[in-house]
């Protein structure tokens, strides 16, 4: 079963990147050749039957499952990126953090209006970021399709969080 | 022809990140799930017979073509982060920009002693970051298997400084 595949593969890394923190290190997934394919495969096969238009992918760690889902599912693949990364004409979300703030920022001409766009992400925490990609998806008047995420920490409910933006969460290996 | 496939698709932004800079746009390529596709056949084509136990991708636009090169080989991939991302062990390596340094670091255990590792990025400027990252990949025991890009600007000579490192520089779309 893949999720027993992907959990043996992740590294608990205590105290990282502060103290109090275990992360959930899914390096050792990507050394897995076969493993990577079958996790792209598995978020296609949980995706059938769902209009998707374009996947978009969050910097840095869900540019790579996004692109080899996008590539499967034979939509485009659009980077969510931090802000002033992009280089063409942006639409920004800034958004609040434990402390401070972020911004992150997709061009304007990432997908037509009334697209459905899948957000990936490696990880579910908090669903701060994936929130902020939503509520910017849908300003530049798209429609969230769901959300992909490898790996998901249950503890911290981010999958009550983002349940408003869209029914479909799928979540490979859930903490 | 994929050249000018890849071409065609690149989109010109004047003045990005700074003044008197055109930066090549490859976003406009990753919205063409079939050049994506042939983009990742393409390298491994030109590899074929060369000897590649591992695929390292620069962050973070390394990583696109960097994991679905390294899943068509059948190969581990491997990150190469800026300092303070990578959550376990690392070894890390300053190196000079224009103005000022800056770091990039690997997992300890990214590959056994040895091993050939083929470095990606999405394009090849100056050469500089993926300079470093064979410096890195040396100083741990690995073996230099060559470098992939999709793009290169060859007027930046870039390929004439990372020639000392490995003869396997392939580049799809020169400028």
């Amino acid at each position: 079963m893949i999720e027993q595949q992907i959990k043996q593969a992740i590294r608990d890394i205590p105290d990282f990147p502060k103290p109090g923190i275990v992360f959930k290190d899914i390096t050792p997934i990507l050394k897995d050749a076969g493993l990577c394919g079958s996790i792209t495969d598995e978020f296609v096969a949980k995706l059938q039957g769902l209009q998707i238009d374009v996947v978009a992918g969050i910097e840095s760690r869900g540019f790579l499952f996004g692109l080899t889902l996008a590539n499967k599912l034979g939509v485009p693949f659009v980077p969510v990126r931090k802000a002033g990364k992009l280089p063409h004409a942006v639409t920004q979300k800034v958004y609040e953090l434990e402390y401070g703030s972020a911004a992150i920022e997709l061009h304007t001409d990432a997908f037509e209006p009334g697209s459905h766009v899948l957000i990936h992400d490696d990880l579910l925490a908090t669903g701060g970021t994936v929130s902020a990609a939503s509520e910017l998806i849908l300003e530049m008047g798209g429609k969230v399709a769901g959300f992909t995420f490898v790996v998901g920490l249950g503890f911290l409910n981010g999958r009550e969080r983002i349940k408003p933006l869209s029914d479909t969460i799928i979540v490979l290996a859930e903490y």
